[in-house]
């Protein structure tokens, strides 16, 4: 690790600062308990507010910050980011999906609200997202073609060609045998995809050029990858504790991991790997991107 | 009735032709059965050509006619609404819902497919009719602006203060009593908004003026209203051959109904209301809105 060449920057201080912002907007921007529906936003809450480690959304706004990007501009697009995650985790844990009980050491959505209630939690934290995107453009503070744009990045990234087709994959590469490369088209879609459209979402509205906004891009794709190999180390070699979840549940449940193909020398690699390219993809950039670099060189002492 | 007063609109040529052109529409737009994850295409694409009768994409591009809008323009999204329509039919049916095991005469998603890749068909197809949306304004047929109203008016429509807070009110409905205001509220979210919600986005992207979206919003109102009340009826009253499916499943299911409530009389009654303003608020718009009052007077009639 060459923390060293960062002697100033202190990513811990970073990130807890950036989910505080975070945190506050989406208290801002989730949906309101109010009205004979309030039970669906209680719900939606709960889940949104289970704490969560904000990847997406610091991502968003990290990738803005390198091209000198509002927050005010960026953040109600961040928090759709974690809307979107948040649904497919509620949608995941369910009984007919993963059948998880808990959830960041706490009772999943469907355990605490009934299955019904979280199908339905999943579905309106999904469609609130998007209506936080158009909600963005009133008053017009971001130009409406960003908006349509960054609409598109975000459905695609969360559709059937992205994260509920690798979800789709995953589901059925339970029963049956699978190589390293269905893995991995599965794992660009079902994590990859969502964390690398929130930085090109955020270059987007950051107003950078084709290239700077492709060079984020590459860099969350490396970086989705890495994050997806450490997780499926930590799943093996992780502290329950620090995690907030039993380590071996994916062996447990059949889940086609990197370490079960690769073995753990050979996914510690492949994530070092991810994380030399995601830097490397940063290489036009200045100080400015030094959290992302950070970030990706982090992955490979995560703990939890 | 008075047909007499159009006596050269052909209705039910008018409802098939229009029928048509959307599923031809849709078939081009639909999730590709393509690639790893093409089962939850091939799901999604199940109920997506299940018969349905393409209430709300024909609402939208007769809103936009009305304005002398391009179909070109208006049709992918007009099928982003059937595609949300559908989702929360997947959703709706499923065993923790209505626990249904066929619609139109076929068996429901879960029953073909199981529950887990159910779930996931219908999370692709609201996502999918957001990229639909977005993607409409590649090559710039639409102004960005528009498209992002109309995906706050579709987002709105179909989230927790719309179409899923009415399903979360029917849910907790079947085991309380209620009384017609809350049903009313039900229904005005349940299926009144997005019914609302296709007659505005026509009217934004026919380029209508602030008037004219507002009027053919209101006739949107009183005709989702006035639908859901011979959806009612019909459930009563209905021919199970005609409907493809077997009245008396509301009763069944402790549904709370207008005609349990308004009694058969009076619900034919607020049918009637409703179908009056829902023609009333088109008495700016000339013969173009023709067929628009016709789908209205129709539904006092319907027998499907």
């Amino acid at each position: 690790m060459d923390y060293d060449r960062m002697p100033n920057f202190d990513l811990k201080r970073y990130l807890s600062e950036r989910k505080q912002l975070v945190d506050e907007a989406l208290e801002k921007y989730a949906p309101a308990p109010t009205g004979l529906e309030k039970s669906v936003s209680e719900a939606a809450r709960y889940s949104l507010f289970a704490g969560g480690k904000r990847v997406r959304p610091i991502l968003c706004l990290a990738a803005a910050d390198v091209l000198n990007g509002s927050h005010e501009v960026v953040l109600p697009v961040a928090c759709a980011f974690e809307m979107v995650h948040t649904y497919s985790l509620i949608h995941d844990d369910l009984p007919a999906m993963d059948n998880d009980d808990f959830r960041r050491g706490r009772p999943t959505n469907h355990k605490v609200f009934g299955e019904a209630m979280a199908i339905l939690a999943g579905d309106a934290l999904l469609t609130e997202a998007f209506s936080l995107i158009a909600g963005a453009g009133e008053g017009a503070q971001i130009a409406a073609d960003k908006l349509v744009r960054v609409t598109g990045i975000i459905a695609r990234a969360s559709g059937y060609r992205g994260m509920v087709g690798g979800q789709v994959i995953d589901l059925e590469s339970e029963t049956r045998e699978v190589d390293l490369a269905t893995v991995e088209y599965m794992h660009i879609r079902k994590t990859g995809a969502l964390i690398s459209a929130s930085l090109e979402a955020g270059a987007v509205l950051g107003g950078g050029s084709e290239q700077q906004i492709g060079a984020l891009t590459c860099y969350g794709r490396h970086l989705g990858l890495a994050f997806q190999i450490t997780d499926d180390l930590l799943d093996i070699e992780g502290d329950a504790h620090v995690m907030g979840k039993t380590p071996g549940s994916d062996v447990a449940k059949n889940k086609k991991t990197y370490p079960a193909l690769l073995g753990i020398p050979g996914s510690r690699e492949a994530a070092q790997i991810h994380v030399q390219e995601a830097v490397a993809a940063l290489a036009m950039f200045d100080d400015k991107a030094e959290p992302l670099r950070a970030i990706a060189r982090y992955l490979l002492v995560r703990k939890a």
